[in-house]
């Protein structure tokens, strides 16, 4: 199988590293360099140090235009910057991991530096959502987590055009998604045992969900009332939603199933979820019941796997026409 | 001071073993019997044993009426069934700690056994509704944990008459609520790290919630759309709460403030809270914002304490014209 | 690649469960039946719901004697009296992860059910102490997990013959050690947030440690101090040994480097490490520091995997002349 | 009762937030000061935000002599560069919850603002090894939290005169131990589910240990083995020792009874016991079995109370003529 060159900016933060654990086992990928400005001339594993004995990559301080993908794991609003002033080669595609291009999917780069200017534009990589145009783009801007998993709930609703009322949902996230620098939110003796609200009504997140909601169900316009927790765990986000809805629960079973009957990683479940299904995976699971008018729905996805790095490897498959699966059949750790 | 006489039903649980830590350190409390079938006989250090060290009180067989207080920390539906088949003397007031009086109020029990038939009426034992009632109370029935936390998050708009829409409700329960019996749900290796809805819409708290919104707010109609989850931490609820709402933030907050102001266990937060300031505390602490024409609140409770046990000694206290907080100063746990 | 057909008996439980993860991932395994008498019928997702949308095999109450290798995943003590009354055919290799041939490693059975009597002999599966021995066996005693964890920090001295002295272990484990069974100690309630020493000096696997030893140093018989803890997590075995040795630093460290330098799924770490570094994969990371005239190692593995699962299907690898590391790259958790 | 005047330097911390905890309920307790240079200004329940609803105190940049006792919550190495830059005035005492006067109990400090030079002699504040010293004592210097529960393991057996072997300690700590200031260790996404060791052989608090069995058994000169962990919790520190020794089981629990017998917070299990009895209390927990020629002996105690401001409250006591306990009987979070 002939391999994929691929460049990581950004490697040795929390998305970077969870990337690099995936893609040492990927059968058709080869990393060409893992750029990382702090830690440049390290191995890897000694930042990521569940690595000892799995790979002597190192971290390098140089990147390189002999790749096929580059990945960009780097903060929200760096990814542009990092375009902007390094440009990238032409035949060189672009999954960007940051909410950059998620909802303004332009970038212009000047002429310089021995490149001429340039336009690249941004598919939104949620293959439940978009995957024919994944296949053919070049450049992909990876959902966020949250953003994820509340997609994945209300996809079907929104393709049989039936999201016509106020959808109401909390969302708990790990603290792997609140990164790698340290908070007093991610401080042990703080989290622990603990459970909070933050960002209520207002995360970040909901303009791509709406965006997508409208892709599918033009002039959707109800609103997301999105309440997230703080989680007292490191990995997984799940979330329940609900809305009056007309659909009965065998119709709403049907649609989604019928939905994701043909995407290897997203299953309704024929019985009540728990969060710890999806860790370490790439899946989403969901599942569904009636209560009176309204339809609630809970989804689980690990935060790092389906809401990041497995999602980014799940697009870098379809851009370069291999299983969508490849390297992502991953052993849940279940407990 | 004088003592007041404490007898204890199914003492060995969780909720009976939480009173029993209570009393042991409470001024005015004499614990004459701790009865438990399962474990008389036995130190209660042998089974609470936190407690060793702290007593040398021994589980009974045996009950005797020559208490002032009876409290019932047994299951659901055996609370009733224990007063029919054991007719409690008339000077003997009762705190029950299960459902079986709070939407139900009223117990007849027959002649026999030397007494008279007769009847018990219980008052709801939620201090910051009730209190009043439940100083002159003979018998109280105490509240459930997430319906203390949830009816504490609501009352003020309900007092206000301002509780004319849909509520929104997602609460989250430590593992102590399940109580002490094992199941797959509080099995470490399934609990821990993980998160899941339990009863969506149908928790059997809500009939307690609706009839105390009904007693502020005659005509009370609106929905109660409550998610409960169980979280993977031992002692405490979270509630977040919203709903539609005319009030202003600077009005709702001088509703809450003026509400609780004579209340010494309920308190307004200015800030955002978390779930581990009220663990080991009989407190209540709130906090609200306002988002576009939504009024949301959180509420955090102990449930062991403000959600059951401390309540209980909370209304002994108010029975018996004490402090309400005398013997319920308690250290926080704080991590 | 021709598979390898596979038969589990007691496959509803813990390790049955994880080697399953690892099976249906691994490329020459074909899982012929999942045996397990409780939940024969239902579908694997059902029992080990974390497999929802990965495997749609079902539950067993047959198995067959068209496999290659047979698993037992029962409890200890039901291995050899399932062989006894199930007499397995001759072409069939056997893994057991139960303790019973462990140290005690030939099984006879009787003629019967159309077979002739026979005995079979097991090789203890420790493939950094007998892989050679392993390549060539038809029968395999999977090691215990604290043995694994301690052999493994034990090894390099013993085949030094410098194991003169008392060694003092500390080794503490995750929940899932406890197995799926409901008890006081696996209760979240308790469990979360807790330690506690059981089986002090008298640990079950002390005999199989001892037996190792024995085999590289003849004569070995200083005392293995262990002192057992159970952990606040599900995952993982970390043991710290000390003994007075009389190697320096650098003797001890090239001696482990090069005792393991052939086995791929060992490694010593330059620096200090943590539990959280293996699990989820089959690893064990070893570290070592000299304190005066003391060596201290600390050995960390996944109780599951290289404790459990893990090792058996790497002794399967063996057994059936794969790469050692076949279906065993997994992504760590590593949070 | 009068009240004992109270102020406390570096009350923004972990200790100093314990002890403000425990002074507010404390009967005889006025706090005059809390001193904070960080937060001055602020109510205590902005930084110790559980005290929201039980204390109106503020942070104050001023300190005065207009108290009693002075407790030092600084960090080691500031009590005595505090103490040599801010003479305090004679009639107050000192306590000192830093290890700097636990082994150089002597400070000296110059003639200047207006004081004297002097110098004050600190005791050693464990209880169960000073008590009457501390009576009379005007400075205590309080133990360290390992100290605390390796002293409370160990002090029976130099009583007798009978440490005559090497002792191996392995003790692990909970995460508050490290205090406030975020690091990668106690980053929740790195400490959740993990273990590891640190300062192996090397702790700290090993000379105050020495000193004290010296003190007890003089001439103690055997070697104590100590392997620190991190858990994976936020209170408490379980500690197993064990050692060669004479004593039989029976001779060894009526040692460890009668040396504790007039010790309020120390007492003898009968059966095993587990971390979680004795958090948030200010009690030891030991458990003591003999297998073969060693005695194993198990110590469980709350890292902030006994193992810091619970035992500065004790010392406060004994300096004030005051029952040990007052302020003390802590409700255990038991869960």
């Amino acid at each position: 199988m002939k391999k994929i060159n691929i460049g990581i900016v950004g490697s040795a933060g929390y998305t970077g590293g969870e990337l690099i654990r995936l893609l040492i086992n990927h059968p058709a990928a080869h990393i060409a360099f893992a750029h990382s400005q702090s830690q440049a001339g390290k191995y890897v594993y000694q930042v990521h140090t569940d690595l000892l004995g799995d790979t002597d990559l190192k971290f390098s301080a140089e990147t390189s235009e002999d790749i096929d993908v580059l990945f960009l794991c780097v903060g929200h609003g760096n990814a542009r910057k990092y375009l902007e002033a390094n440009p990238v080669a032409d035949h060189i595609r672009i999954i960007d991991l940051s909410q950059d291009f998620r909802n303004d999917p332009n970038l212009e780069f000047p002429a310089g530096g021995g490149q001429a200017g340039g336009a690249r534009h941004f598919v939104y990589g949620l293959p439940e959502l978009n995957r024919e145009a994944i296949k053919t783009a070049r450049n992909i801007a990876n959902p966020g987590c949250f953003a994820t998993g509340i997609q994945l709930a209300l996809l079907p609703l929104a393709a049989a055009g039936v999201l016509n009322n106020d959808v109401h949902l909390t969302a708990t996230t790990g603290s792997t998604g609140a990164g790698q620098a340290p908070s007093p939110t991610t401080h042990f003796s703080w989290r622990s045992n603990n459970l909070s609200v933050y960002k209520p009504f207002g995360h970040q997140h909901l303009k791509e969900i709406t965006r997508s909601l409208n892709q599918l169900q033009p002039g959707f316009g109800s609103s997301l009332n999105l309440i997230p927790y703080r989680g007292d765990f490191s990995r997984g986000i799940i979330v329940s939603a609900y809305l009056e809805c007309a659909l009965d629960e065998a119709a709403a079973r049907e649609l989604y199933e019928s939905y994701y009957r043909n995407h290897a990683f997203t299953h309704l479940s024929p019985v009540n979820i728990d969060l710890k299904q999806v860790v370490n995976t790439n899946k989403c699971l969901l599942y569904l019941e009636r209560h009176g008018d309204k339809l609630m729905i809970i989804s689980i996805t690990d935060n790092l796997l389906k809401g990041a790095s497995g999602q980014a490897v799940q697009n870098m498959n379809l851009l370069f026409a291999l299983d969508e699966q490849t390297g992502l059949r991953l052993k849940p750790s279940a407990f």
